[in-house]
């Protein structure tokens, strides 16, 4: 008696917990992503960081979202009973910005719901679990700095190619001021509008020069991939086309177009995933040009790297706590101990994602041309 | 023997341009339109303005773009061997830039293969069909001036709003040369990123100051939704949730900001579509504020309008030759009669799209805040 009493008290709390499969456990309290297109209420997330997605395509045959727990597919919709697809990712999402996209039947779409976020060499959909320090790359009534986009000269490919500078608050009204200058390189197959577009570089600027916790300084932001690295191609990567263009163009017409301390100690380089890789080859091979480096889950520096120690002002490392934290903290240590300035910072919770290098950018900030 | 010659010569030449039905006309010159995403060989467009359309699900019942001859349904696709659809639009599209989006079994998506413009409220696929004047708004090897975006603090709507400034190429090395300014609203379903984006309003006034056609200004663009239009949600439009943007938060933010010639000589009004329609009644509403006013497919004013004569210095009316052109024509030539300096345009073979208003600005820049 008191073991089927036992069973069926059991039995019961199984039913509350489990009884719908996984789906139980999930909290009812879905809002539309931040990134959704206007008036769309679909992709949803809730405060456990489950993302929801709804696609119309009544007389499709299957429907995957690419998002979901790593290594199972994604997350596969079940026809709804209006005709519409519906899902559930099996589990939380990590905080921060996700690129996804939706396959439906053999081909790879868009969520017609989700703006998009130019990533994977293509414009895909984007979604936003809101994070727990969301405040620092929120939108708030400060003073805010522009995003400008230039188009400069390249005789070396020909052609105009775009940059995006951020200047900050008032930089205009004081014609005098000069203002040093951080280099800032998205990942492979991304573009010149990740930093400002998903990564709130400029939000992220507004928000600490708003609160007094750095000297403000000018962002610039072009493309890395000059060589049009495809699939695999990092392997064979040259950094001299990309190099030639950064230093060779860029450098000089941003000096000359724009308020900066136009000097090797006011210039700073850093990149993500694949910009570390620039990053960490363009300031070894000019170490003249650069003082400041920074490597965002984009590699490191061995102290051996460096052939004159006095040119380095600053080295920056830092990745996700899911990415390989340990590569990052040793390898700081290593420089620290051989002299230089050198800091780690490991973004807890995240992978290799935007909202590691959300952290890394405002961690990286006031450590920026200290005097 | 004459005739029977004549027959077949005939027969030839018809079996050569008709031989496999409409199709044997359209020349096979077809290259990726330019505003496909990096890679991307489809959608194409050849020499005639003919578009074809390539799009991978292998296991779709239906796939069909929106694009095509008009009243008919867009081009409706076939399947390929290779499991992908493909078609071509029945005729030769306009010149110029269009929206599309692809039905996939019912439901609406982007085309993987081509950019996204914002228009219809929401994200849609652009492409372009090379257009014979497109030497106008090409990207060439001349001075550029920025686009730069600005968030803007709007206590009238409690957020910061976003505009786009476009500024002459030089406009920051010589801090004391002012500018005018004209403020350019986007259509109905469009946002601020519409003339830079698809517009191309920064190439245009690029390419007219090297040429030394025009006297640069400056021009803002924000987004003139304010109130949430919906399908259908014109004919209850209240204009002034968006005039209070405008004229008391916009124009003093730009003026406090920028290089400007801060007065009503010097700061012009336009629009196109619905953005006409918000310029006509903000300059008539607002007649101190603004004193060059262009309607661009935008509706026309009648002299009986506009109270104060002396205030106006320029009324600028335009449509595509597809439209209503005699309606401008007319209702210039009334103004002209009654003693404003009015002047219509009409874009020759293309309806209301951009390839309208790109022209429209072209035309327009020369004929504004003359001496």
């Amino acid at each position: 008696m008191k073991k089927q009493l036992f069973v069926l008290i059991f039995s019961f709390f199984t039913l509350l917990a489990f009884g719908q499969g996984d789906a139980a456990a999930i909290i009812e309290d879905f809002k539309p992503s931040t990134l959704n297109q206007p008036g769309q209420d679909y992709p949803m997330v809730n405060s456990q960081g489950y993302a929801r997605f709804k696609i119309i395509a009544p007389t499709a045959d299957s429907v995957r979202v690419s998002l979901g727990l790593g290594g199972r597919g994604g997350t596969l919709l079940t026809k709804a009973e209006d005709g519409s697809w519906m899902g559930t990712t099996e589990g939380p999402m990590d905080e921060g910005f996700h690129y996804y996209n939706v396959r439906i039947d053999g081909g790879k779409f868009n969520d017609p719901g989700a703006k998009n976020y130019y990533g994977s060499v293509r414009w895909e959909s984007g979604i936003e679990i809101p994070a727990h320090d969301q405040d620092f790359y929120a939108l708030k009534n400060v003073p805010h700095g522009l995003v400008s986009q230039v188009l400069f000269p390249s005789p070396s490919t020909n052609t105009s190619r775009r940059a995006f500078v951020y200047t900050p608050p008032g930089y205009a009204k004081d014609k005098n001021k000069k203002y040093p200058v951080l280099y800032l390189q998205h990942g492979w197959g991304e573009d010149e509008t990740a930093w400002s577009n998903q990564g709130h570089a400029n939000l992220i600027m507004d928000n600490l020069i708003a609160e007094g916790k750095i000297e403000p300084f000018i962002i610039v932001m072009t493309y890395g991939m000059t060589n049009e690295i495809k699939f695999g191609g990092l392997r064979n990567f040259d950094i001299t086309p990309f190099q030639t263009v950064l230093v060779d163009e860029l450098i000089p017409y941003i000096d000359q177009n724009f308020q900066t301390k136009a000097d090797h100690a006011n210039r700073a380089m850093g990149g993500l995933s694949m910009g570390g890789m620039e990053t960490k080859t363009t300031t070894l091979n000019k170490p003249e040009v650069f003082s400041h480096y920074a490597l965002l889950s984009g590699g490191t520096y061995k102290p051996e790297d460096i052939k004159d120690k006095s040119k380095v002002k600053l080295i920056f490392l830092s990745c996700g706590s899911k990415e390989r934290p340990d590569g990052v903290k040793t390898a700081a240590a290593d420089l620290k101990a051989a002299g230089f300035n050198a800091v780690s910072y490991v973004s807890e919770g995240t992978a290799h994602e935007f909202q590691t290098w959300r952290r890394s950018l405002y961690e990286l900030a006031p450590l920026l041309f200290k005097k």
